[in-house]
């Protein structure tokens, strides 16, 4: 039964195989009045796409959005919006040899387990290519949180085990996330990883890598406990990315090994009865911005680990649809690590979640007398 | 707007507040004919019950489960399943002085800001009180499994940094887990954690760790991409328990430090052709059992780290209702660490998701002509 | 897979067969904040019992209902309410005869075709007990919409093909349809009504009806389309009584009978801006309040067609479980008319419907800077 | 917070206004391996188009449905299937006009109310265009209905009160329903119609009608008590259409006024155990085919009441935007009645609630040991 709706107030459905005719996207339960155009959705798709500097696909996606419904003059109708993105750079026979083949690390055997066959063009639903429709939604629940003030950065944060400074080092700039090929927020360990990522690529080989994701200027009161809380939804959001392997949190899994008073964030006083300004500061920021499943006014921090990208140069063995051993060469236009056009699809993603929990946290403000 | 429901064809809603008068839960969505009685649940419950040694609260609750409904003659009806936990160890006066004070690391204050008012007599939806209503319902996910040969085990793996053997070591020991008071799979980690939950104890303090989970007999094809992933659901089941601050899967964030020819799990020859047959062998499991966001035959594995519990009776500074300074000391029963709590409710929440995808694969293979 | 669940943001599940322990319900999503305590929910219970006027079965059932959550200091919290029902007058014997047998006109068969097996006992799910569920939730979400200045009101407009006077005439009498047994707004019709249904109770029959629902105080704007419109989810959810064969709102099937111009309720002046005063006058009311799905701020009509208690004394031809002709005769408790009966379960299931879209509203209203 | 998805199994959403760049739909859930072209969705689409005889509106939209996703190799994947028909005949200038006027019958007012702002340039989602997504999703749920042996047939049974004969007449004739502009199954009647609608055109007016509809080969077992039954869902499906105003199952009204041994259909000897051939045989239809909100295995009945189109040429009073009041004349493409044009699309909604429940009902088999 099909897992291709995401959301329950702001809700979005996703469409489309790699190899089909496009992807794409409809998103019911936008507000209307909202200020929205295509370019708007592009500028998001644009970030997505390969970015230069070896790390990216050679392959040349046009990815120009049309926006078929849901805006009229410029403003959202409160209809729903559908967003398609067509598949220009098909090249079908590239993936004919793999008709047969199970790839390593690929969900083509599961698949055809599942459904009793598969597009063997280019991995269907489970290709990279069907992030496109995310970022499309994506941008549309971002065009709605940035009318309320919130805002979604992501950046790499390390790559084959090479990790930047903390975003709190003087060595870390946001600014220069966006300007080297790998969204890495510091120019140095930029220089390291591409030096790195040339010798795998040398070696036929891939890399995994640390995406973090952090959202200033959201509310405290998100989340809806006990089974839809913010971290809940955002862990199902981003595990939802394929060559996702670990969500955390705050300090997430070191947190694990910490005692109760280091972990403890102290709420400080002087930020007024909570509710009246909204001003709530902590002594730390180890629950990431998150207490019960719900927002506390902190900044929202997370992480993602990504595995290294199963399609590799080098010779693999791996069977056939015949059970035979068989040894694969997988040759064409594969990214060496996914971090960097992985980030807009988590920036999507966490746009997503905090757009439904923004419109869900509506009805919670109703009878409570909360304007 | 309410999250308190989980699961789309096995669906479970719970409700309760840990000093109102009962916690509990309804099941829809399980099919008849299923054989389940009250002792089943009761076994579950009293798993999470506190197991002695000192770590846990000496909050002694009955956790007599009632079946309300859905039942007869000893087997499902399929109709919903509604069971009630009275909540017996009600003492408020205990938290009487909690009533303008927010206690750090605790969701008090986003609760109040969320709600406009809280029940502030021990948590309310938050405390782990209300994880029994999850672990009754998934006793009826549990019975519904073992009949389909599918068995879920989980168990302590790290306390205070302190880790247990990995599983394919000599010294692990998983009847060993059921026999300490912190399920840990070897006796010698036991002792030594014993040793620093003591020391912690007499500190003030308390301890986080990590609970690991592995489900056996899994079939390969459970998952709905894209958004409902078998690791995409556990994620948001297992990060809605209130400590939970990181889940990984299989190699989890150590893959993505892996290149792609070491981290890919390679399927073996011999296996026969995936679907007839069922059996699927892998050189490795750094996938923990899910390629695509859909399980892959191989066992299924994942981890997540528990923050430590945030009461402790160190004195601690905080704020009021008033945004004041206060110093707080929490007396109390409360668990220096919840993992060997929580590792029954890790497993109810892994077997409520395996039985809604169980479910919702049932219509996949409608016209797939999978029988 | 189950269908107990009703509603999206504010959601509610029932449970309970009519001979097992209790039935009940859970709502999720009701605001936090709201004034409700158990009184309310029995006083709508105590309508949905047996009146008298030999009417009503003699089955005299406590209906006490509890209250398990989601209430403290006579407020909503804002989390799951819980409210079970015990059934007490459980004389299963009566039934044991009808374990073999399928009743015409019920649902034994086919629950038994689709199940594998039912509880013999009384109905099970099909029963009318398991309305006191619904009504139990109904009082929740009554208690919400009457605070934001709604009221909901049905009365028996028809039994047995006796008419009551319409609403705009001299003879019709609301405070009457409170006083009578068959719940009809007219003493005389009240009379001819009791007549008719001693004669078919002498002969071992029984009557259906038509129920009508009037709502006052709705604001313009309720419905959410294409599929979620008011007039669609009232459908389902009247059409989810078992004993109801048709559904029609405004001038219904009439309508199709009606010219353009007849039918078509023009909006009349000095109204002033729609939305500013929220004042919308119209010449007439064939919409029923309802256009293009929506309300339109007229008052919402409705009525509900309800098929003849299908347990009769006189004896029938029917089949047993080997397809066997026999004769049956039903004794025990039934009503002849299900319609006073079913009054307050349309009330509680419209209340139900405009609690939810009440709150779904609350989001089209975001963006669109109406407060 | 939008109502555009529909069903829970096989979920459909449909897209796109009148006026806009596109109508649309996607659904997820349809299982993998159906046998499905865009020439089975035309062929349904075309059936909705305008069918001559003077009763349909002069504009003629192209409706060419285009696949984008979820088919490869002329069988569907599992995964969504979208399809787009794009808007040919816009002419937004005769809407103009319109912009600042209150169609008496319309939605134009609440649905300003609602979202603050309209597409005035034809009735955006309150207009019959959006009906077309709606059939090219049914037809995707025919084809899956089809390979199960399913088949769905509706008719228009009225117009303006001129009623046809019943189906088990002899001058009821369903292939004369395909040949006449009205698809009323008899000569004759259509004959009267087309003269009655004829005098309503010259006046300046338009007519409603009922449609009727008719399942054959739906096996005993499908709804989902007790908010999803059969009947429940199908009137939600039925009334979600903008100039529906009744339905009712079997006898429907009728049967308020029978009493319980006219009413009860008895079930007849000689159809042996019920589910081991699936044979079961009624003494009548009075059900119209579901018991307890389950199908029993007879033919499926209902009808729905259709109002009069209410654009007619004829002068009426209404106001504008500011409250006052002024005299509209409609001019344009309108159709007399729409009964005939909303066969298919009553055909269409049918298709989509049996489809979700035929795989809904997957699940209740499943410990239920039933194949």
């Amino acid at each position: 039964m099909g897992g291709n709706c995401f959301g329950r107030a702001f809700r979005v459905i996703t469409f489309g195989e790699s190899h089909g005719a496009a992807v794409g996207c409809v998103v019911d339960g936008c507000p209307a009045g909202l200020s929205l155009d295509v370019d708007t959705v592009r500028r998001d798709l644009d970030r997505r796409r390969p970015g230069g500097g070896g790390v990216s696909t050679t392959r040349r996606e046009a990815d120009e959005p049309e926006i078929l419904s849901g805006i009229f003059d410029g403003r959202t109708l409160g209809t729903p919006i559908a967003i398609v993105i067509r598949n220009t750079a098909q090249l079908p026979r590239d993936y004919d040899k793999l008709k047969d083949v199970y790839r390593p690390g690929h969900a083509d055997m599961v698949w055809e387990v599942k459904y009793g066959l598969r597009d063997h063009r280019g991995g269907g639903r489970s290709s990279a290519r069907e992030t496109a429709a995310r970022v499309a939604a994506g941008a549309v629940a971002r065009a709605f949180l940035t009318e309320n003030g919130v805002s979604v950065r992501a950046w790499t944060q390390a790559v084959a085990g090479i990790e930047a400074p903390e975003p709190d080092s003087d060595d870390f700039d946001l600014y220069e996330a966006e300007r080297n090929a790998f969204r890495v927020p510091c120019r140095r360990t930029a220089d390291m990883i591409t030096e790195r990522i040339e010798e795998l690529r040398g070696a036929g080989e891939s890399a995994g890598g640390i995406v973090e994701c952090r959202v200033q200027g959201l509310p405290a009161g998100l989340g809806e406990p006990v089974f839809d809380k913010l971290d809940a939804l955002l862990a199902q959001a981003v595990m939802s990315l394929g060559a996702v392997k670990g969500v955390e949190f705050g300090a997430g899994f070191k947190a694990s090994r910490l005692s109760g008073s280091k972990n403890n964030d102290r709420p400080l006083p002087g930020g007024g009865p909570p509710g009246s300004t909204g001003f709530i500061a902590y002594s730390g920021n180890n629950a990431g911005g998150i207490l019960g499943g719900i927002s506390n006014g902190a900044e929202l921090v997370f992480r993602a680990a990504f595995k290294p990208v199963p399609s590799i140069a080098k010779k693999q063995l791996t069977i056939d649809r015949l059970g035979r051993e068989i040894e694969l060469e997988v040759h064409g236009r594969h990214d060496v690590c996914v971090c960097p056009r992985a980030v807009p699809v988590v920036e999507a993603m966490t746009a997503l979640v905090l757009a439904d929990l923004t419109l869900r946290r509506r009805t919670d403000q109703l009878a409570a007398g909360i304007p």
